[in-house]
């Protein structure tokens, strides 16, 4: 059986926003995913129509031939026939065309913020919160949508929050102190000015911080009734942007309801495994989170692409002066931080009966 | 009068660890001072009797040429006649050499970290506590010395502590998180290999973040007696490296005993002037801190020279989440932070009559 | 007298392209220029009628006051009535708009390449060629301008010219290799993406290997009657973009009519003054070319901003193994390379003549 | 069939310099090898006697943990019992070391500089010139050894010699020109300081351009009787270090016996498939050499890691100014140019029946 023979037999999904840097992350990531396979190129009007490979500034590795191929269609649920749909797109045109997908039937995985702190969104990382998918019937009638939208969360949100789930399940977030360190891929493509970066850094990246805020809250959150509750602990942040080219880092104070030593949480955060639901996802790393004994770890250059860039790395675990633990998380902003994820994501709904396998 | 004979009327100085890169900052800053001149350079026994040109691995601009002409001499009291020495020792080896020339009856000046901590020892930023000089009288008498000595804080510490003085003197302090992001001159020469730092983040200094904690809290005490008293907040430190070249940055989060808004915050910064003892020192900047109201500022290769290195810039000062305010302050690590500082505490000798001017 | 008086006194005189990154650097350059001072600032449509400070993201340093408040003007002669006109203008308006300025009376000194290879348009370097700005009377007659035009050559092709003079001149150049390694600033701003030049090598320059290859033989060549006629060697040129902030560097091999050691070059090099005409222009440095024998240098991040950035490094003046001798050359993109030239160009004018001192 | 068991069947072989930076990529690179399992690791003095995982500084993913375990032997042969011994040593001590190997019976693979110019020692690229191995009978007959020596050539030499190589049996060359722009893991660890090379170029790498100069021609070189000579034609090179972590750029002008377009020069370089000697050994990529036709290509952050590092990347073939073609070859400095190339030179000397297969 050759490989276009197995890939027929893979489910179509398209994606939405597809000759962006996060477009191209999904079509690399997917180029041989066991379920999947890209069926459907979409973008703006102005890439409609054309090849993708003459559409897309190519960034990184080769572009997959079978993909290259795909004529781009526009971001319209008539124009794109796939059941799921992943959108890449940017959160100045996400809004209504998701709402669009959604509500002619499709499955939408959304990289994007516009619908992310809905109550009847979920916003998922499998391994934390699968048992949030339960709002979507709510979502469904509520919206009137005979299709679902789910999301993942902004990229520092989800380093952060692997390595805080197990804490929060075993002694209870109280409060926390974050301070972030992002590398430049997370502001897409062509991002930030190399004038601006290079041996420098910028404090500020615009509308992070609320986000990584709110955000933390509502991954660790419950489902009450229709709707998902956030954690009530409040979160403190500070958001950078390094000269590092993959993988954002992230300096932790916590403090807990349940005080706990450095040892205890280094050994809830090794004990855990995570939901379920997430056990058997393709995309789910053999260990989400890995914690290292190393001094000087995690490091971005040296420890993003652990478990394939879906593995997040703690490190120094140790007591804080004012709340009551410290640590270091990285991750891959652009695997586990935002197409990864929303693949992950699709697996689960189709692991959880949303999606019919083919 | 040509530059040699003014160079004639300044009070000669040494510099000890003088090939070093901290030293030779010592040696870039001192060259057009308008009271001090180096007439003394002193290493270690490997390099003494060689020509200080023929010593040392120069970085940076061009060696003074009355400098590079001076024989190297050993680290001892009996080699060195200056009054006022400079240490730029590492602290394996400084502690025993400043005592021995603080008992030799000379006014060391020291960037090590070995005595920062000592109750009669100042750790002096001179807009922020010249008052601490007070204890110089219990420090000789206590430990039989002539001289004495005063030492500068750790770069992180300094560039933290400018901003916090205001706020602690309007509102008072009551707890903080600080999360530094480090530049790579900071830890000497050859200091961190190209191979760890390029394009990543080292979330670890080694001995970094209990400085941080302990000092800032000195910087901003008060005199009992015959002993300086920490200020009673406590600090919790995160310290990171950055590919970054000159140029701390630091994120804080402050808790204040007297609630007061981000403007109130800003407008304690930009009224303050800090100690009168410090108005004119040739060193202290027309503004020690300056705030930007830039929103991406500051940023360590484009504020990181102002006031020729020792003027700390603030920005992003905004309501915090858990405590009262988020900030970002920048400073430079090797000037302010380190050199720049020791000269300055230097310069206040010299006004408050420790030292005889020529 | 204050700054603003003296200010009233010196020439006025207009950028063109002035919120652009080269814009800029012709602002910052003639702050305290004692001869010239910016009285106008034009730009596109899409600025014009703006405040300069509203219209500008303003990359480095402080703004002057004066210039932030200037209304931005169209690019037009009716629109400005300065005699000497920098122009920054990108080549894809800079054609048509500097013909009409010259055309309207004025003195344009242009930093882009549309006119640089026209045999009537000075390719200026004072200290190399002052003698061209000859052809400026055939420029006038042939075009019917009551102005005139004068150009600066390409950053790279300035670093290179400034050694290579002295050699042509005593030995002939007979034909030379050129291997760039050029700084992101060369390329404007925004410029370079960080993900493409982050830890990274690209190499390849749009348009700029024939620039430099054309652009070297006519700054070395001869006026003849009513043209400049280029030097007649070849020139090969390898040009690369490296994560680089301000300098550009070049490995150059140079075949000679008249054998010479490297000894010889060397000497030709620093006894090398250049033409009478430039030496009391303002811009003009002490030394416009430095030979260093550090063994490792010259170095862009060191060296680059010798003599205010107008002085070209020369380092590694040793034996070819194919032509006669190979050395490296470093000098700054943005002043030397770019708006100081234009600048020391138009103090040329005024020296000569051409434009009334005030 | 377990790793272990597989293991068990592979011929063990030693790395001289274990610990070292090179040392280390053979070890990561003989990890799955097909043919080879690391049996010995031996080090200096201050090492020996310790776990591997104790005695070494690990640079870059994970140590696989059969090695960890190893205790350090020194590094003579009573020590060491494999026949096959790759040599990571530093020049200082690599001379002396690899010839008591080689007189002891072992096969010694060599990535250092010491006898990679001696006219019986072949310098090997086995696709370039597997027949170079003709000299071994008159190495060990004239030496008196019953092992031998085998060496790899510069990081440097090695990506340049693989294109030049179709290039020079088409078409004879004749001169050449070339500029390089290497990596800083070429330096091993701890290397080049960060505060040399961040932002920066330094032009110049201690006796890298002689080795460049003459390993090109032996690479591409005859054996005449006993002995291998070098192609006749002279190199130019200008070395330069720049702030990129792996892969060496080398810009090259060319000129040729029998002229030849640039589309010839690339018909040549991609129809060339090398020696068939080479043709099987398990580390030879798929195509040794890939012609990009992306303009801004091969840059090396983008294109280092093609073929596992062992294929060299070029592009911007095209016609030279002074000699006949121009073109940008980049490839890994630590596999293709080091490591991995001395990997495969001991595959070859399994296929070619020097050492027994298991």
């Amino acid at each position: 059986m050759t490989r276009n023979e197995i890939a027929r037999d893979r489910i179509p999904v398209a994606v939405l926003g597809a000759t962006g840097a996060v477009g191209q992350t999904f079509i690399r990531l997917l180029r041989d995913h066991p379920w999947f396979r890209v069926a459907e190129v979409a973008a703006s009007e102005r890439s409609a129509g054309r090849r993708y490979a003459d559409a897309t500034h190519w960034l990184e590795g080769e572009m997959p031939a079978d993909v290259a191929a795909l004529t781009v269609t526009p971001c319209t649920p008539d124009s794109v026939s796939s059941s799921i749909v992943f959108s890449a797109l940017d959160s100045g045109v996400a809004g209504e065309v998701e709402i669009a997908f959604a509500r002619a039937g499709r499955f939408v995985c959304s990289n994007a913020k516009n619908h992310r702190m809905l109550s009847d969104v979920p916003l998922l990382i499998p391994e934390i919160n699968a048992q949030h998918l339960a709002v979507i019937d709510a979502q469904r009638k509520h919206r009137g949508w005979t299709g679902a939208l789910v999301t993942n969360a902004n990229c520092s949100s989800t380093v952060a929050a692997l390595p805080l789930a197990p804490l929060h399940e075993a002694f209870g977030i109280t409060s926390m102190f974050i301070a972030t360190m992002q590398a430049v891929s997370g502001a897409g493509y062509p991002g930030v000015p190399s004038l601006d970066i290079m041996g420098n850094v910028i404090p500020y990246i615009a509308d992070e911080e609320p986000k990584i805020e709110a955000e933390i809250g509502k991954l660790l959150g419950v489902v009450n009734g229709n709707a998902i509750e956030s954690a009530p602990f409040r979160v403190t942040a500070h958001a950078n942007r390094v000269p590092v080219e993959h993988g954002h880092t992230t300096c932790m104070s916590i403090g807990l309801a349940s005080s706990a030593t450095p040892e205890q949480v280094a050994g809830a955060i090794m004990a855990w495994t995570g939901r379920d639901e997430a056990m058997d996802l393709p995309s789910r790393p053999h260990r989400p989170i890995v914690v290292t004994t190393e001094p000087d770890h995690p490091q971005p250059r040296r420890d993003v692409m652990r478990g394939n860039g879906m593995t997040v790395t703690v490190g120094r675990i140790r007591r804080d002066e004012l709340l009551d633990v410290r640590m270091v998380a990285m991750g891959s902003n652009t695997i586990r931080g935002a197409a990864g994820g929303a693949i992950m994501n699709a697996e689960l709904l189709v692991t959880q009966g949303y999606v019919a396998r083919p």
